[in-house]
């Protein structure tokens, strides 16, 4: 599968609708605060996102990747997989339209999105206390996998320090 | 036609892949200021995304219309048309996404949005200074119409007065 | 609400992917054959789509059509009204994208599909042997709206005479 | 980037308005004819589809191929590379929703939907009569790739032989 390839779908993933609305509130909302605010903001926003789906079933991994996925597949914003480590529950999510969407530049932040969805859900599934999901550092796959951690909130601050 | 046909088409035009986002944004958004600055950002937000799109053919009423329609088309954010009475340059928006995308309680604010392209559209087009593009108070045809009036600025303060 | 808004409604609906490959379909196809074979050839592809679809409640005349809209709505293919009358249950299909699709002079034989998804279902329900699905004459707001009865099947043949 | 990765673009590039109908479509047809007569009539609607755009500027290869991925690009139905070799000009379709839309099954014949369009295109740029464009036999790429040489018809005939 030659790159042009990957780069005509992500392209076209995103909906020419919203494209240009999308990208003018990056480039103002990136203007007008620091990192951790953003991250703040968007992860506030994801919240908000995750309260209007459907996502209860925890009755397995699987049955709740299903779960999300059937949420992502109608919205046309990629896939999620689920994996349990030893210290930790991995949330892989690919394919995702947020860097078409925000631009490049918004790597930083945009997937912030996505971590409260996550959080929020986790939390609707009556999640642990003690645990917190948290963005792993870095761009993964060139922005096309994001990657976060469901684990025990460690004394040291995230790379993505927010609130 | 049926107003079942008409709320049908409205809530089908608005894209899937962002409602849930542009929801949870204009929730957020709204709880945070006052009606002047939540237009102010809108407005501007139009200014950014009118330069993204050539809108350059002003020889003509007619032709500036196709114009402007071409964008709105290819986007799907619906029609507009360009009316001269007899002070003003009236721009009347039809079947815009904006009130399914942003919600019935964004009515106040979100067509500020549609305000900031036109502006920043006449403006590029070389628009007498003296003149300004300010939105008609009121909701016309349950919101699937907005009217902006580009006139000599008057004395008095709009009734949505901005900046 | 204006005629212009419908027709911009009407025309965005149809999916861009494939209405040129539709109008060309149709242009071949309407070429072919004779109306009744056209007709029969489209109800057979309607029973075949409606294969793929669940519509299975049945418990009451509401909960049967919320079941039919919820297919229709996530294809986008408009909604549907279920009446009972006095000799006949009525089923009008109002905002469906054939007209846009197949074309204007696609109106005598494109419905043919539609009648053949609900001919599908109610028999995939169960429906008593002697009814039989037929669409009434006539084209109805403009070829938004497709009226078809379930009834005692006549003596006398249809106006849409198949098979 | 995986291959699940690359299942879920082709799976949504595919409007599902369509789909369904596509699929049913796919269906009924190939049970009907011989491969031969559905490699014509797809041919037939390919070159019926490629009058209705506007694909004129062969002033150069790249000007071409510029030109029709304009075309493509708006339908959503992938992307042309154009390439000169020694005794064919070879016209490499990627990304189309062709294997989607009508079916693995239907990768014998589907696709001379493709050559119709773009033998119809060759013709209207004023071709040399001697010239043909024939579908390289053969899957490429799990079907994302559909290769047509466009050369000196060759006295054999030619795998997909038709008319």
């Amino acid at each position: 599968m030659s790159t042009n390839t990957i780069r005509y779908y992500e392209e076209q993933q995103c909906s020419n609708q919203w494209r240009s609305f999308l990208g003018a509130f990056s480039a103002e909302f990136a203007s007008k605060g620091e990192l951790s605010d953003l991250r703040a903001f968007m992860h506030q926003l994801g919240r908000t996102m995750a309260r209007g789906f459907h996502v209860a079933d925890g009755s397995s991994l699987q049955a709740l990747e299903a779960c999300m996925n059937q949420v992502w597949s109608e919205m046309n914003w990629g896939w999620v997989e689920l994996v349990e480590e030893a210290d930790a529950l991995v949330v892989a999510h690919h394919a995702s339209p947020l860097k078409i969407a925000f631009g490049e530049h918004s790597l930083d932040w945009s997937p912030a999105l996505l971590e409260g969805v996550y959080a929020q859900w986790f939390d609707g599934l009556g999640m642990d206390k003690s645990l917190r999901l948290v963005q792993r550092a870095g761009v993964f796959e060139e922005g096309q996998l994001f990657v976060f951690d469901l684990k025990k909130q460690s004394e040291e601050p995230s790379y993505f320090t927010r609130r």
